[in-house]
């Protein structure tokens, strides 16, 4: 009897941590376990704002996937899929293709650009080493233009973050850091450039307690972010943003909108017939879409309610590992014969929003918040914590965040 | 009686060579001294290709004009020449004028683009900190935006040096360099990215020995520099390149032309109404033109001829620092009084051109050659006596190229 294949698809937080998982749970003649992956690298999501503002290297955020996945027992495959094909269990990759009898899908996001004009031709998202980088240089080429021109244009210098979200707000708390040394290397007065953080929601970051989003604004504006709250973002072009705010139209001339404001489930996977909900897909406890037992997703796809709230589970890094190690742990049931499957339930540990190197602002365990140095710290123990799964110490010592002082 | 005044335009390497001699030969009641110049700093225009190619960083390449003129002896006015009115004995800035008793006009060079299509506007030239700094950032964006596009555009990878003179292979030497740290950091495989050198005369380096242009091409083919040699460029659009060689025509895709292949003297003073030939002033051998005891011209603007080859000197650094002694030592012998003024005689030590970090090749003391390591360690000596006599030891010790191992 041949031994059984599963396929991930994906080196996210939810692809590695399965693979790393499953090559510890599984001896190698229990099963060949491929995953599947673009790059050769994994990449924190999470850090990805840093290495767009230019504060963080990306070689600091990326992880050879050859450095935490023996390949002895988990193939790789770097290849890009193209499309799911869970009737025949095939997934079909632009050079090859394969079949499996599990299939973990851990696919990850797109930016969900609800339709407005111009945002997805003009506006960045941070999604991947290739997209952060590239925004980290067109931030900084648009300031070395700035002085070559007779004319000056204050849209080079103008950097509009569209959504005060999680990540919106992580992002321009590291523009806050960055900027002033950008305006040193191209000789620009620190007050002729302007971060402009535009959020549609009547507050910024929505859901997070009142006080600690008081403290958030005060932290940024007091290093010169702009705030343009309940705002509304009709358009985007090549160099301005129109808004609308209490009725009344405003233009921001600008070449640099980073859209940080909305999120779906990988369009593959909506592609591949689940029933999907902006792409994410309703799964049971066991992380299986209605009527198919052979497969499993995690992370960003992967739509499961909050009883609690009655809306869904945010796509958060922190779930995507923990469905990562409940998915790992039942498929190595289900390889040795066994029937029962743990059923999954979010352990949140809390969160922490970084506002810059310096300070952060989160809710960590029962509703304790954090401020100032104490959420800085906490940050980088959840970021350690990650790696010392992932890759155990020797990967803590070499992309962790050690430094606990700065 | 009123202190006459002396107004020096421009701090390049002979403008703050004169302001410097002249803090040092003249009393505080002999002369007012003023010297303008349009930013705050002066800069090594022979090291602006390293900061072009990203090699070396442009803080190292610019001196603070504060930090070697002492300006309770030397007034300094930031400013923009706009007219020079030799009739009127007075100097038009964009923010003000100014009247002279004498004038010391030190203004440096411009690209001369001799009408070839295009090239004014879609090439770059290697010409100030804020050009340099932008050809840095261009080709490093292009590099980032390539992994980017889903199709593959070699346009972004492809980087065209116009001129094999001695800025042009400076230049390509540099980049030889940086293009390996690029793709690493760019995630590009070096064959992938081209850097071609297109010089319309039949040979690279022209005017220099043989033997030395062989092995700079040589050392430059193998780091992956291609040279069309005897190529007129006809043509520059905003993402190619046309020539014309053994009279065929060829095109080459490319965001980034380098134009190092032409210069004249500054516009400004042909407009003066001074003789000119392509910009530069004939001027006698006391560096004044013809019919103004009042005026003298150092470095690029300057036309002087070698007698011993029938052509003009070119206009090297080297030339502009003594012509700016020269007219220190008259000045301060006018002001005193005297009207012998001596004779300028060129002083020629010898010219070496690196080729990246490493490599050098290099003609110095009655034509003997040097290769290699000593022709590198030659070119840091030169650049360090420079800083010696411009701000002694202290600035050797700040700016000065002083590992002569690297």
């Amino acid at each position: 009897m041949r031994n059984p294949n599963i396929v991930i698809l994906g080196a996210g937080y939810g692809g590695i941590m399965t693979a790393v998982k499953l090559q510890k749970s599984l001896g190698a003649n229990d099963a060949n376990v491929t995953l599947v992956n673009k790059h050769s690298y994994h990449y924190q999501t999470t850090w990805l704002h840093e290495n767009a503002a230019g504060t963080l290297h990306h070689d600091r955020t990326r992880i050879q996937i050859s450095d935490v996945i023996n390949t002895s027992k988990v193939n790789f495959v770097q290849d890009t899929v193209t499309e799911i094909k869970p009737g025949d269990k095939k997934v079909m990759l632009e050079n090859g293709e394969l079949s499996y009898d599990y299939l973990v899908i851990g696919l990850g996001f797109e930016a969900a650009t609800f339709g407005i004009s111009g945002l997805k031709e003009n506006a960045f998202t941070i999604n991947s080493i290739n997209s952060a980088r590239l925004i980290r240089q067109h931030i900084e080429y648009n300031f070395a233009k700035y002085n070559n021109e007779a004319e000056k244009k204050q849209e080079r210098l103008n950097i509009v973050v569209g959504g005060a979200g999680f990540t919106g707000i992580e992002f321009v708390g590291e523009l806050a850091n960055r900027v002033p040394e950008l305006c040193k290397e191209y000789d620009i007065p620190r007050e002729n450039v302007r971060i402009i953080n535009v959020e549609a929601a009547p507050t910024a970051l929505p859901g997070f307690d009142p006080e600690l989003v008081e403290y958030a604004m005060n932290s940024l504006e007091a290093r010169g972010v702009e705030f343009k709250i309940g705002a509304m973002i009709k358009e985007v072009t090549e160099n301005k943003l129109v808004f609308e705010k209490d009725e009344q139209r405003e233009e921001i001339e600008t070449n640099t909108v980073v859209w940080a404001a909305g999120v779906r489930g990988n369009s593959l996977v909506e592609n591949a017939g689940f029933v999907a909900n902006r792409g994410r897909i309703p799964v049971g406890d066991d992380l299986r879409p209605e009527g198919y037992d052979d497969v499993f997703i995690v992370g960003d796809c992967a739509l499961i309610m909050n009883e609690e709230t009655g809306r869904p589970y945010p796509p958060t890094a922190q779930i995507a590992i923990q469905q990562a190690e409940q998915t790992a742990a039942n498929l190595t049931r289900l390889i040795r014969g066994e029937d029962h499957l743990e059923p999954f339930e979010p352990d949140l540990k809390g969160t922490v929003a970084s506002l810059g190197h310096n300070d952060a602002i989160g809710v960590v365990f029962d509703d304790k918040k954090l401020f100032g140095w104490s959420a800085t710290a906490m940050k980088k123990v959840i970021d350690n914590r990650y790696l010392l799964k992932l890759g155990g110490i020797p990967l803590v010592l070499k992309k962790g965040k050690l430094n606990f002082f700065h």
